[in-house]
């Protein structure tokens, strides 16, 4: 039985005070290592690098499949080409068309949602949240950022205050785990519930955590312990 | 350089002769075994049965990881859990409440969709397409089904007729691979652009992929050899 925690939180979208979501308590992220690391520890035998160097090879492939016109099925997740965009005057137009991968859950995460329980929490007082995070320059909500330009977070509690070494804006490399910190210089409106940031111009083109940890509250003093919420989209660097 | 090759259609939903949209060839589908198998072609010197072995548990730790409230990105797939509905009451109410697992393309998957040509074939004369599926009795449209009870499918030159022994109905179970063939009194309503079928009692729960092969075409003919079109998405029996 899988158990996810989680906090009840106001819809910050409606004025009504019994309209509540619930928030998922988030413990971390994990790469291939972790999980091959958390195999071991439960007495898989095969080395480390060995079973990393299968999964990566068979990633690579299976992106290559779906690429190459084959719907992919690896248990955990159900994969297949999709073409987005019109064709009027019927030939490819980058502007317009592109191709993703749509996902669906497979069988193994299907079954695994069947057996969880989710243990809700409670309410969460003034709760630190991001709701939306804006490219300045594109406009778009997908996580995608322009380097070099201005992006705008949205949420609650983010204003970012106190002397904790842990204070700050950090973008994480979801494939390295290096992690960049923003300058305060470049966290140009620092109110409650609006951040306006540059993002660095040295950011590698990759996926990317954005985690807002502050010591900021409701209350007139400052929090002891700092805490931290990850946009809940990956952050895309092209 | 992968390469993806597709058909232009004219968009089903509107009247516009130039509203053209691309589907991909699809070539089949691949499960884990599959993809190892190719890796073996490749000169990958392990075991089949060891990869499949490592990446069956691989798959299932990721999904137990994912379900206890952490975020794993296989390179391939960014998960994390979501859940859905809102709590008037601030309790859990299974009719409005449930979990699901977010996905995005990791980063794996995004350079191998950079690395894609689309060859577009040119447009496709009397296409045999599934353009929705809709159980009968839940209204449902995302690929749930009912065992027993009817489901509806919209599309075009989907007819079932011919000599054929291909020519009919087929639920292939994404896991197993196993095959069960409409029976033709289980076909309700048998029209070009409209199939009523009574999906089989005795349908296991799983995933499958629905397939409708017929001989039908525009001609007054049929056709010599039938073909086949499979509904983009995965068809789920709880």
């Amino acid at each position: 039985m899988n158990k996810l925690n989680a906090w009840l939180r106001l819809n910050p979208l409606t004025e009504d005070r019994s309209d509540y979501m619930a928030a998922p308590v988030t413990n971390g992220s994990l790469t291939i290592a972790d999980i091959v690391k958390d195999l071991q520890n439960e007495g898989m035998e095969i080395k480390a690098e060995t079973a990393i160097d299968i999964i990566t090879r068979f990633n690579r492939k299976v992106a290559e499949r779906v690429l190459g016109g084959y719907n992919v099925n690896t248990g955990l997740v159900y994969m297949r080409p999709v073409i987005k965009g019109v064709f009027r005057d019927r030939t490819w137009n980058p502007a317009v068309n592109s191709v993703y991968v749509a996902m669906n859950q497979g069988m193994e995460l299907r079954k695994a949602l069947a057996d969880t329980m989710v243990e809700i929490l409670g309410e969460q007082s003034d709760p630190i949240a991001i709701y939306t995070l804006t490219d300045s320059t594109t406009g778009a909500t997908d996580g995608t950022l322009t380097r070099g330009r201005n992006a705008e977070l949205k949420g609650s509690y983010l204003r970012i205050v106190g002397d904790d070494p842990a204070v700050g804006i950090t973008f994480r490399n979801i494939d390295t785990s290096e992690t960049v910190n923003l300058d305060a210089a470049d966290i140009v409106l620092n109110e409650p519930s609006r951040l306006l940031i540059l993002v660095p111009a040295t950011l590698a083109a990759g996926e990317y955590e954005l985690t807002v940890t502050t010591q900021f509250t409701a209350a007139s003093k400052l929090l002891k312990q700092p805490r931290s919420v990850t946009f809940s989209e990956p952050v895309v660097i092209d």
